[in-house]
């Protein structure tokens, strides 16, 4: 492993360079006007992952291109097959002009390195190639065999990958997956997520007048859209932070007390999260530290206003309709139909006839747990203590990866998250940053778990059939 | 007589094309990239009614520009002097889409002429013009003095026109102000409009983090400005239409037993109502007629909301920032800034510690009462008969015109209202149209008016220094 080590510390600065080269597509995949950008990306990545010595395919879907590249080859060997799974695509820039250096020109201040994706996810799928680039530079032998999958539409709800699961199914069977998309308390205080939260996505549209009406000759006699929608969000949270749809926290499973312990064993100061968030005051739902309210209890939050004149100055409309785009973040055992279900059953009860009411339902994903006392789990941990030099401790994650499901409802495996992203790295707000020191350690606790995971894989082999569901 | 109503029949196409002319000007007062066109539209103004025959000056003001022309020569003469006020400016025409035609190209369908600015308020002004062009052109003396003013800044509060007024007090000295800014209830159905409502506009802007935040990392830890935003607004009206702001109905005086006699005389059905407006029912004030609800009761609109992400698909963010336009519409005797003041003191109550709430004030204008049972609003009330070949009614109107308190309050004069604006005439919307037998009509009217107007006046001559306030 010295070998490794060596290559990974020595050859830093190129794979810095490339990590740019690789964050410079603005491989956004919610906006069409970016599809060429987001191809290109992948193109980019299939010619990468070549130029390191990986089997690489770019594999076309109904909707973005998937980047495979394996270590595998034809005639099978008696190695543990892993996937490592990592996005491509990335969210919107916008507001622009939020960002103080252009979002898709990588800048470096110290040890941190700005642009949209640099830590989601380009910078944190990027470190398990670099480690593996170690391995067959060095002549070092891998003891797992290894494939990246690596998506375009992550962060537009994975629309295509089921399908391209199923597909290459056998080719696919694998121990276990590994995904770095997650984040970890401080760079100090590494950290394996063995729980993420689900989401359920829709929009609220209120219709009422065929067009914009002037505000004075009718008002007063129609209702306003803009009024129903805030009147129906506005019951849709009480101010102590409780969601009021009916059955919406029905299948939510209880924090353990174990849990409860661990999540508070993570670093974390009130002042010091209200003044990173900039708010004048926390705010969250009673009963529940902080930290339970952002990882372990299901929320509902608007995403997006829109309704009638935004422009310069005032126009006095009653407007003819008014928009809400909503998700909920969702824990186990939630499901995104059944609480989009809920959510359109209130809506229609608690919404006057004076408006017509449309619940548009978006993408959805189902929350992910997967117990911490797993034998890869437990390797994947030293691997990590080991990189970082540290005890990494057990958290659960508020955000979502919904191929989490998918991975284990088609291939039938679990996932282990070990995240490099920092609480301060703005993951889809302006001015995203990765740490490179981050990077670094990365790198080599991506080289430390192939050799843990053999590890397990060894001791368990006679009882594998067993083992696997 | 015979003459200049033989000149308005004769020349009506003329008119017509001159009138699409005028209308081709995007003089849109709120949206700065139009400045040109308002200024293009005043200066067409000015030359078109010195062409006519008056004695025409574009004003200068610190805002768009004043076009002053009137029949007054030096040596003051022993007819009583009206003021004839009218906008060129008009509303923005967004969203375009929604326009069957482009709304800067006039297209005429049948008597209907459609642009945005047609009948509010180009069509309804340019009918004065034309009636005193007939007296003119036709040799007939004017039974009056009569000044136009026609300002540039109506759709946006009238911001120049007060000190315009104080400045030209002594020459703009009258009897009456003469305004065709408003609606009758039909063709056939003619009314005078004895009050307007008023308004106040103010903005309501809720901030939360300083920037938009993942909506997984940190969702349920942090308030939702859209949401306190919603739950503010909702708030501020109840489900039966009443605002819940306290204080807000302190100033309002009651509708008489007359007034409520005359308003039910109007010709209206809920149910044509409710299909004109396309809504799936009508909803107002409990208590109140819908005609009552949409002239003679306060009421408060949002008419616009934007926060977070309003683009394609979707983005988890908690937005940083939610913000609502909202103006309240006025009666006699509400006042905008104490309404203002109610607003604000009631919304720093209910709103929560989580956020920054700024509630920005916009303009605003008092709403106007004038007895209809005054010598000159009978006078006017049969000129309106005579030209329209029916007895009309007398009417509130639901709208505002900001200046004609500022007339009575600087020239101490009142106003009054002759409306030629239809209930289908989109004003302020889409597709907006103005009727040309309401034009035939308010040609006619405005050539009767100054009949009528001196008849009263010189009955009234010995007393006229009391009469005066």
């Amino acid at each position: 492993m010295q070998n490794v080590f060596e290559y990974l510390g020595g050859h830093e600065q190129r794979f810095i360079e490339e990590l740019c080269e690789y964050i410079r597509f603005p491989s956004v995949s919610a906006q069409p006007s970016h599809a060429r950008d987001v191809s290109s990306c992948a193109k980019w990545l299939v010619d990468h992952c070549s130029s390191m010595g990986l089997k690489s395919e770019l594999c076309a879907t109904s909707g973005n291109p998937v980047v495979l590249a394996t270590t595998l080859k034809a005639g099978a060997g008696t190695k543990p097959h892993f996937l490592v799974y990592g996005h491509y695509d990335v969210q919107p820039a916008e507001p622009f002009d939020l960002w103080t250096s252009p979002p898709f020109e990588p800048r470096l201040e110290g040890r941190k390195l700005f642009a949209r994706g640099a830590s989601d996810n380009k910078g944190q799928n990027f470190a398990h190639l670099k480690a593996v680039e170690a391995y067959l530079k060095t002549g070092t032998e891998l003891p797992c065999e290894l494939t990246f999958l690596i998506e375009g539409e992550e962060e537009v709800g994975s629309v295509s990958l089921a399908s391209f699961l199923s597909q290459r199914k056998k080719s696919l069977q694998c121990e276990a997956v590994v995904i770095s998309d997650t984040g970890i308390p401080g760079k100090k205080c590494p950290a394996l997520t063995y729980a993420l939260r689900g989401i359920a996505a829709f929009e609220i549209i209120v219709r009422g007048p065929g067009r914009d009406l002037h505000s004075g000759i009718f008002g007063g006699s129609v209702d306003n859209p803009a009024m129903v929608l805030s009147q129906l969000l506005a019951q849709l949270r009480d101010a102590r932070g409780r969601i009021r749809i009916p059955g919406f926290y029905d299948d939510v499973v209880p924090l353990t007390s174990f849990e409860r312990k661990e999540l508070a064993r993570l670093p974390f100061k009130d002042r010091d999260y209200q003044r990173f968030l900039g708010v004048p005051a926390l705010f969250g739902e009673k009963g529940y530290t902080p930290m339970e309210q952002r990882t372990s209890r299901p929320t509902l939050e608007i995403n997006g206003l829109t309704s009638g004149y935004q422009g310069d100055g005032s126009k006095t409309i009653i407007p003819a309709w008014a928009r809400a785009k909503v998700t909920c973040r969702l824990v186990p055992d939630q499901h995104p139909e059944k609480v989009i279900k809920a959510v359109r059953a209130y809506l229609k009860k608690i919404c006057p006839p004076t408006v017509r009411l449309e619940v548009a339902s978006g993408h959805g994903a189902e929350p992910y747990y997967t117990s911490p006392a797993g034998a890869y789990a437990q390797a994947a941990l030293k691997a990590v203590g080991q990189a970082f030099g540290r005890e990494p401790l057990l958290m659960r994650e508020g955000g979502s990866i919904p191929i989490v499901t998918e991975f284990r409802k088609t291939l039938g495996v679990d996932t282990l998250l070990v995240g490099l992203g920092l609480p301060d790295d703005n993951a889809h707000s302006p001015n995203e940053k990765f740490d490179l020191d981050c990077f670094s350690s990365g790198m080599r606790m991506g080289a430390m778990l192939w050799q843990e995971l053999r590890g397990v894989f060894d001791a368990r082999k006679p009882k594998r059939r067993l083992a696997r569901r």
